[in-house]
Parts: C-alpha cells; sequence; structure tokens
C-alpha cells in the first residue's frame, strides 16, 4: 500500500516520535502565521523569550480581526504588532489588506511546507498540499523561536470525491455535508485527506473552502493533493518557481475511508447554534430572513463574490434585508470594481464593509435579536456574531445571494443559470506589494517595541504545588467552547493584550459571576472548572486557557477535551483532567483536594481527589513528559526560562 | 437696496415676528432631515406626541451615524428606526446608504424651501438655496408634527467671492480660510450668504462643503443663490422639474459684507483640536503623518474621492499610513468603481470602508494616542475621533492625499497637475431607488413600532400641580455642565432610546446615588435640584433634562442657566428658577414647599417657596407665555397633546 500525502507531510517534517496513531510525534515547522486578536500575545511572548529573530522560513503577522477603532487602544494594538514583526522578522500585512489564511496561501504558501498559525482556520493552507496547523499562541512563539511542534499522531481519513458538483451547489456544500455526516467532533484525532477524481472540479479556492472548515469537524488538519490545479494558482500568483507536486502514491494507507459523490450534493444550511446542524436548504425555504452576509475565510474565493453579484445583478434586494459584502482581501475588491460586480452588488442594495473578517468574529455587522442571518463563515456558535440571542445559519454563496434577493431562505437552484458557476473564474488574492517585508537582522536589533497604554506584560505564573484544594466554581455542558468561555466581540478583544482586564469578561455568557467567585478564592489556592465531552471546542484562542489561569484556575475536569484547549491549558499549567466513563462528575460547590499532586504529575496516569463528604475520585491525566513538565513548572514559558537558565 | 437671498428665504417662510435681527421669529419648516443618532429620541417624541402622519412635505430618516453593529442595540435601533418611518410617514434611507446631508441635497433638496434636521451639518442644503436649520430632536418632532420652529433673527452676513480656486486648492480652503479669519464663534446670530462672480466656479457639491462647515463658525445657517450651477446639479439627478431660481436682489441689503479672492488662497489646515486653529499647509510641511481620512459630510464630492484617487494613481503610499476612505454615498461608491478611481486608490493601499460617517463621528477609524491624523472632515473637537488625546487635523481632499502619498504633511501645489481638479467632474450622489418611500397614511397606520429591548417609550409626565413638596437631592456647583449631569460614553449612550436606563447614570460622576434618593421620593411628587452660576452648560443634550424630569425633578433653582439647557428643561416641565442676588441657596436635605403654584407661573415673575424650619426664599421665573403653558402642561408634549385635543 502506498503514502497518502498526509503521511509523507508528516514524514518529511518529523523530529522525534513514532508515526504510528496515538504517539507523540514532534513536527519542524516551516511557516508560521499569527493574526491581530492572537498576534498580540505572541509577540509579548516573544518578547518574553528574548528572542533574537524568527527561526522559521517565513513569518508572517496578518491584522484581519479587530479593524474597528472605536478608540486609542486597537490602532496602538497594531503598532504594537507592526513594530514586533519588524523587530522579530516577521512579515506585516496592515489593516486594509484582508483575511489571513487566503492572503497567505496565495503570497506565501508552499506545497509541501509545514505551518504553524495562531488561529484555527491555519488548515486552510492544507489546500495546497501544505501541512498546516491552528494553534495556540504559546505554540505558535516557540514555533517561531525555532521550537518544533508537538502532536499526537493523528489517524489519517481519505475522503474520496466523485463526480462534480451540479450548478447552484459549491465547495461550501462539501464541508456542510461532512458536518452533516460527522459531526463537530467527526473529526477529532484525524487528519482529513481528500482525494479522487472529484478534486478536478475544484479549484484551489474552492478547497481553501473546505481545509478551512475541516476545523469545524475537529479535525487536526486536512489536506489536498499539490496538483496542477495547485500549480495553476501559483502561476496566477506570480510564484511557479515554488510549486512543487505532492500526491498519494498508487493505492495510499488510510486508516478510514469515506466517498462523497460531488453530483449528488444538493445546497446545505446549518441551522443555528452548531456547523453541525445540517440540513437541505430547501427544507427551510420561505423562512423570512434579515441579512445575508458574504465573506470571510470560509468562503473567500473571487468566485464567492462574483457568484453572488451575478445572483443580485439587475435586481434589488427587498427593504428590510442586509447584504453585507466582506471582500476577503484588497486585491479580490479590486478584481470585483474592475470585472463590474463590485457596482451590480451596490445597486442591488449591498452594504460594502472593509476587508477583513469583521462580523465573522463579531466585530460589526451583528444582527437583531432572532432574526434569520445566513452567512457564509465557518461558525455560528452562539453569540459569536455579537448579538447573544442570535440566529446565524451556515450557508454557501449562491444560497446567501439569492435568499437575499428573494427576502427568504432560498435553494439557489430555483435561480436556474443566474447561480450557475458556470464562467466564473478564481480570480486573484494578493500581490507581493501589500506586505511589509521584515527588515534585515542588524537593523531589526534596533526596533523598538511600540507598547500603548493598553499593552500589559504577561502575568507569570508559580510552579504546581504538592498539596491544593480547589472548589468547583462552574460546570459546564459538553462542547463548551473556548468562544464560552472567554467570548469575543468589540467589548472584550481589544483587551486581548491586557490579561488583568480581559480575564473579568471570562464565562460572561455562561456565568458572568465567576470572576468574582474566583476572586474570592485567589489567595488560597485558586479553584477548578468541570466540563462534559469536548471542553473548549472551536477557536483556538489561547486566552480561554490565560485568561481563567490568572483568575486561579488550577484544574478542568471533563470527559474529553479538544485538542487545541487542552495544550493550551497545560502551556499555562492548568491541569486537564479526564472524568472516567462511570465516575461521577463533581457538582458546583464541592471542593476537591489534591495531595502528592507532583509525583502523580510527575509520572502517574492517575491523580486522585478527596471531595468533602463524598468518596474519592480517580481522574485521569494523559500527558507527555515534555507536558507533565510544562505542569510541573507552571507552564511553557516558564520551562523554556529553565531551559536556558540550564 | 435689494433682498438677500436669505432674507427671501425667511420672508417667505414667516408665520410669526418681525425680521429685526434679535427679534424672536417663527418659521414654516417644510422638509426634516433625521440620523439615526438623534433620530430614535424624535421618533419616541412622535409616537408620544401620538402624530398620525409628518405634516412636512418630506421628512427622512437617515440611519449613517452608527453603523457598527457591535451588538443587538445597534441593529435593533436601526430596526425601530425603520418601523417609525413607516409609521409616521417619513422617507427611509438604511444604513449602507450613505451621509444625510448629500444624500438629501441630491434626492429630496429643494431650491426656496427650508429644512430642520437633528443634526447640526443640516445647513449643507443651503448649497442649493434652501434655508436650512440643525436643532434639538424635540423641536424637529414638533417640526415634523406641524408647529413652526422658532429662532432669533440673525444678521445676514454677505460674503462676495471673487475669482477662481488656483490648483490644488479647493473649496475646503475657502470655509477653512473663513475660520481663519473669523473663528468658531464668528458666525454666531448671524446667516452667511454667499454672493459675486466667484460662486460661478463653485459647483453645487463645492458650495456643499462651504454651507456644510459654516456651523464650525457657529452660524444659525449658510445659503448659497441657486442659479444654474443648482440647476445643472438637479438635472443630473433627474429633478430639473423641483428647481427653481433664487437670486439676490441687485445690491442686497447685507448687515455686514466681506470679501473673499479665491484665486489667492493657498491650502490651509486647521490644527489641533479647533476648526478655528488655521494655518497654511506649507507651514507644516514635513510632518510625519500617521493617517490621512477622506469622506464626512464635509468633503462629501465624488470629485473630493477622485482627486485623491489622481493623486495616489500608480504610486504606493508609505508603510505606517493609513489611507482611510469614507464613501459618501453607495452611489459615490459605484461612481468611483465605475471610473476606475476606486481601483487606484486600493493598488495604493488605501484601506476602504462602508458609505456612512463613521469615524468622523468617532465610530471607527481612530487614531493612535498622540499621532497626526489629517482629516477632510468639519470637526476636530478634543476626543471626537474616539482617541482622548489624539492629534487631528482639518484640511482638503487633496492635502490629505498629497499628505498620505509623501507619508509627511504635503502643500498639493508641490504635486503639479496630479493634484489638479481641472478635468474631474462633479459625480451622482444618490438615485431614487435607494430610499424607501413611506407607505399610503392607511397603511402607515397600520404598523407597528418595532421596539428591541433597549428601546422603551417616553415617560409620560404630568401637569404641574398646584402645590409640591421637594427635598433638594443635590447642590451642585457653578458651570455644572450637561456633560455632569447626563454624562456621555460608551457605556451610557447605548442607552440613548431608553430613558428609564439612561436615567441611572444622571450625576453619575457627581453624585452616583442621586438616582436612588430620586426613586425614594418620587412617589411624594419629586424632588429639586439647586445650582450655582450657569447651569447646565455646554452640550445640548436634552437626556439631561429629560432623564432627571424622569426620575422626579420638578425644579432647578440656580443663579444662572445656561440658554439651551434652560430651554431644554421647561420643554420637558422642569421649572427653572433664578435664585436673586443675596438670597441664600437651600442646602440638600431642605425641603420647598410651593403653594399657589399654578397662578404664579401663569403670570407671576416670583415663586415663593417655604421651607420648614426656615425663611421663606422668593425665586424668579423668566419666561415667555408659550414657556409658561408648557411648564403649566407638564412640557411640550402635554402642551401639543392639549392644543389638539382643543
Amino acid at each position: 500500500m502506498g503514502k497518502p500525502v498526509a503521511h509523507k507531510l508528516l514524514e518529511t517534517h518529523l523530529v522525534d516520535g513514532q508515526m504510528e496513531p496515538g504517539a507523540e510525534i514532534a513536527l519542524r515547522m516551516d511557516q508560521a502565521l499569527l493574526q491581530d486578536a492572537t498576534g498580540t500575545l505572541v509577540m509579548l511572548t516573544l518578547e518574553a523569550l528574548e528572542l533574537e529573530r524568527a527561526a522559521t522560513e517565513v513569518a508572517v503577522q496578518y491584522v484581519d480581526h479587530n479593524l474597528l477603532q472605536e478608540d486609542s487602544r486597537n490602532p496602538e494594538d497594531h503598532l504594537f504588532l507592526e513594530s514586533a514583526a519588524r523587530r522579530f522578522g516577521l512579515w506585516f500585512s496592515p489593516p486594509g489588506n484582508g483575511v489571513s489564511h487566503p492572503l497567505h496561501m496565495a503570497r506565501f504558501g508552499v506545497p509541501g511546507k509545514s505551518l504553524i498559525g495562531s488561529d484555527s482556520h491555519t488548515p486552510a493552507s492544507g489546500a495546497l498540499g501544505m501541512l498546516a496547523f491552528g494553534a495556540g499562541g504559546v505554540d505558535v512563539a516557540m514555533a517561531i523561536a525555532g521550537e518544533p511542534y508537538t502532536i499526537t499522531m493523528p489517524e489519517i481519513w481519505g475522503v474520496h470525491l466523485t463526480g462534480s458538483l451540479p450548478e447552484g451547489v459549491s465547495a461550501k456544500d462539501i464541508i456542510l455535508e461532512m458536518l452533516r455526516r460527522h459531526g463537530v467532533s467527526g473529526g477529532l484525532k484525524r487528519i482529513i485527506e481528500y482525494t479522487g477524481p472529484g478534486l478536478d472540479n475544484l479549484t484551489a479556492m474552492d478547497r481553501h473552502v473546505i481545509a478551512n472548515m475541516g476545523t469545524e469537524l475537529g479535525a487536526t488538519t486536512t489536506v489536498f493533493p499539490s496538483d496542477e490545479t495547485v500549480k495553476a494558482f501559483m502561476v496566477a500568483h506570480g510564484r511557479e518557481d515554488e510549486w512543487v507536486e505532492l500526491l498519494p502514491d498508487e493505492e495510499p494507507d488510510y486508516d478510514l475511508e469515506e466517498e462523497i459523490d460531488l453530483s449528488g450534493l444538493e445546497p446545505l444550511i446549518a441551522k443555528p447554534s452548531s456547523p453541525e446542524n445540517v440540513v437541505p436548504v430547501r427544507e427551510l425555504a420561505s423562512e423570512p430572513i434579515y441579512q445575508a452576509y458574504i465573506g470571510s475565510s470560509a468562503n473567500p474565493g473571487y468566485r464567492d463574490f462574483a457568484v453572488a453579484a451575478r445572483i443580485v445583478a439587475g435586481e434589488r434586494i427587498p427593504p428590510g434585508v442586509s447584504l453585507d459584502i466582506n471582500p476577503t482581501s484588497r486585491v479580490v475588491l479590486s478584481e470585483l470594481s474592475r470585472n463590474g460586480h463590485l457596482v451590480n452588488l451596490l445597486a442591488a442594495g449591498a452594504r460594502l464593509h472593509q476587508a477583513g473578517c469583521n462580523g465573522c468574529i463579531g466585530m460589526g455587522q451583528a444582527p437583531a435579536t432572532g432574526r434569520i442571518s445566513l452567512r457564509t463563515v465557518p461558525r455560528n456558535f452562539p453569540g459569536r456574531s455579537g448579538t447573544v440571542e442570535d440566529a446565524v445559519y451556515l450557508c454557501s454563496p449562491e444560497t446567501a445571494a439569492a435568499s437575499a434577493l428573494a427576502g427568504r431562505i432560498t435553494d439557489p437552484r430555483t435561480l436556474g443559470a443566474r447561480a450557475a458557476r458556470t464562467g466564473i473564474e478564481d480570480g486573484l488574492m494578493a500581490e507581493p506589494g501589500m506586505f511589509a517585508a521584515p527588515p534585515p537582522p542588524e537593523d531589526a536589533a534596533q526596533v523598538e517595541l511600540v507598547k500603548g497604554s493598553n499593552i500589559a506584560s504577561l502575568p507569570s505564573f508559580s510552579a504546581l504545588p504538592d498539596e491544593l484544594e480547589l472548589p468547583v466554581l462552574l460546570v459546564a455542558p459538553d462542547d463548551i467552547s473556548t468562544d464560552e468561555i472567554m467570548p469575543a466581540g468589540a467589548e472584550v478583544l481589544p483587551f486581548r493584550s491586557n490579561i488583568p482586564r480581559i480575564a473579568r469578561f471570562v464565562f460572561r455568557d455562561v456565568d458572568p459571576d465567576y470572576p468574582e467567585r474566583a476572586d474570592a478564592v485567589f489567595h488560597e489556592g485558586g479553584h477548578a472548572v468541570v466540563g462534559g465531552e469536548n471542553y473548549g471546542q472551536g477557536s483556538s484562542r489561547e486566552h480561554a486557557a490565560l485568561a481563567p489561569r490568572s483568575l486561579g484556575l488550577r484544574a478542568v475536569i471533563a470527559r474529553s477535551f479538544a485538542r487545541i484547549h487542552r495544550q493550551n491549558l497545560i502551556n499555562y499549567g492548568v491541569l486537564p483532567l479526564t472524568l472516567p466513563d462511570g465516575q461521577e462528575a463533581p457538582s458546583e460547590g464541592q471542593i476537591l483536594r489534591f495531595a502528592g499532586l507532583r509525583n502523580a504529575v510527575t509520572d502517574g496516569t492517575t491523580v486522585r481527589a478527596s471531595i468533602k463528604d463524598g468518596p474519592d475520585i480517580e481522574l485521569t491525566l494523559e500527558a507527555t513528559r515534555r507536558e507533565r513538565d510544562m505542569l510541573l513548572k507552571g507552564g511553557v514559558i516558564n520551562r523554556y526560562r529553565d531551559q536556558r537558565a540550564a
């Protein structure tokens, strides 16, 4: 049996470990990607590490998440990032350039290379045949500092595509079909690799849609082969010389296999408030809509906007419907302008927003309470839109535009040729002059970091004590997302470089008194939180670990953990303890007592806790030696300092 | 001597009073304009008036100020305004259409008509030969209900323009020259009327720039003649049939006269933080800039963007400079796209924002602390940009774009032909299909107001009782401002349509327990507040009267009152009582007893109060007959209802 693309990518980047599912493997990272919402913390970490120069081949700081600039804090974050990019030798993509993932793919992506990014949708570059991981900021900082990135060797899941998409159906419907079949945890501990003759009908940007939203399945990453389609994309962006072919061997040996006949797909839509609530669009047809939203890294292609423009051309959307256009990049916007699509969108009544992530991460365009918002974005977790009781549906640009035109949820196939993809080519995403190159090292060393008053040093955390007494302050449900643990949105995001301040928002929409209760026991040694399955799913934001840690969180006890969040907890010295099947979960208010903790964490798989007036419980700590070392030392930064001192 | 245009406009709208400077005159209002930031309160007032249908010929609700939609409150305000527009018979301009003043001028402006707007830049439509006033929300609501608007008869100030503007100099430099000569109070109690042969070289949109910023001189309004230039503008917008000529008589009789030779002007710039700090651009040349901002109602013309695009075409702005493009309207944006200017702006590195006011009123694009921001907006008051310690300079689009290109403050004349206005025509501002027409009255009567959870009907206030017993809850110092009475800021402003909620912030920074103490005596008939000199100075915000009234404020006793706040108190039925010299002020906690109050207010200048365990005090009430009637009835809304019932 031959090797899958994913196997080859892992093999060529393997630094340590055995490539057997479940084993820990360390991988060399060739490239790094930062966005602004997570980047400030990465840069503060690089500063704490006293890094001289990024050790990756390419590292890029994008500014795409928070562009609102309501007061001085946001622009001062941008100045800090720009100065830090120069200081540490990263490329810089200023506000207005657009969304990181498609920009990175177009300007810096190279088949066969590895990429780590402080954004959960970093796997989008898997569309080019890259090995791309979303990770917490600390992992990204360490990778920039030259450390390998450690993951658990995943299974490789071959998804065989046959046939070709019917008119009115597009790449978004393929990934929605995957979510319909497998749900938001269907990809956990797996790399999804797409293969088969169906690929021939998917452009590089179509593949980006699918790779991007592999994250919604919980996948470690998604990969596509680097074939003639990828070559065409690289050629179009003037980077033919960086293209290499990367195909699976004959009869590749997948751990699991799956088949999708593209010809059999129909337009799909994910209902509120999870990407897995997928049904055919026709089942919801005629529901009145309030908003249709085109854009984000989940539908970033020129085609995605052009097809929407063609659907509404010459018509006018009805009063009371907001058609929000969020261009991917300044180049996509230019191309839409040049080819007349922009004029068609505007004449139809669309609102054009600046290039960037914007409403996808709750920075603008929030819908009214309970009103239906159709979005081409990757996620519809509750409140992510900025509106607490929102009603966000995920769909393709075709479905969003057709529904905007009708004022009701509409299957785009009912529009016939108007919704056809035929005749719309992929346009350009980026051009080289958009990015500021890092200065040479001798100049970079002179650069001073520009720190506004809202940028605070990282808090330092103590090593793990041998005994702990932790009250359970909160019991969270299954699948609680990092959006619920650490909300985003305009009120919160400005404090992402100010940990004491942002910590006041932890669990805001779940349990707003949590920070106060945490304060009350902070000096008694901290507290614990209890979760269910898949604790910390969704966005990779490490503030969801760092901010509660700064409030005294010492342990999370759950049935299972989302991969990135579990790593983030360990990075900041929070124990991720698994509750075995059959073991009842502790309740809110119970006090957990741990003794002999340092020995248990050093080499035990079982951590025992006693509960006052109850039986002892046995918790599982699955962790590598390196992770145990971090937990003992109080996190990755302490460990790095200790190593350098030694 | 002949009549100025302004005289003719006043004369044809005069309902009551003598046209002598200083006399009170009442004017018929033909049109009304609302924007969203002030419109919600106007609409709530119309609801309280139980208005059936707008009595003006044309009334329009624009949504242009707050478009950020960070959470559900902002979009729910928009839904409320849209429903209220349908209910009361106003046109509606949805978010994304653009800025009210140029849109109104292009779509609804009619030479010879009067206009009142709940925005201080409403005089912009004076560019067409309209009589246009900015006013408080209650005045606008009353005008929509058919009441005349009362002002003090201003002087008419003829400004004679000769010559023509040199290349690189544009309309903005004319109004900056007026500010350089006369400062921000130079236009107080005056109407500015432009005349002379220099007008022939100024398009309708050039005149808009000048009329708009007459507000910065403190002028009552600004008027231009309606001549062939205005006709051309109306023709271009398909409204030739609504054009009428309106010229001054031969040798018009101005109260004051002034001359500006346009040929002698050079590029000007207003330094922080007042529009009157005007110096030649060349004096500041080479200061490094952080931001250049094109847009707003002060430079809304197609030309203003096109000239900036021509300046940067084929070049790229340097790293670290943000060139922010804020299109006036969806039509201006379309025209810029169609003619290739948009592509040139984007390729040069500009950030394109949605059509609207945006950063001009601090809703986005805030600069970093202390960094130089060049803006084509009308105002640079401290903090208006959203950044507390900002450094905003006002200038023309030519100066802003030339400076963006150089990264330093630059006199656009140094660019030669690149900064020339030659060859750029005025484009369109609006097209009819952008606006939702009000439904016919029979349908409008069925419309339910859509009130999100943050929109509350205005509280209703009772008529003045004959006896009152009012504890003094607070003694405020001299010169207390409306900012101290009713704070603004991000925490408070979202509640501007929710009086019960915003009332909890009254006197927050002076005496945070005041609302609670007011609650305690609310059902015993309310309370009084004591002030010093100049009570209620500063911003004209009506909430500073309305919100404390909703807490039971019945009387303010002070040495003197700021003019606008005194009127606002009367509008909401609060007695503004003056403490005569030598009369000791009551202290906090004392209880004032009033008897025979209705008789005293009906025609007395003295109102007597007794204080328990103290001597009686005599207070003065200076008020017109109309104001006394309002006080007796509990405010302007009750008075309107009573009149209609009678």
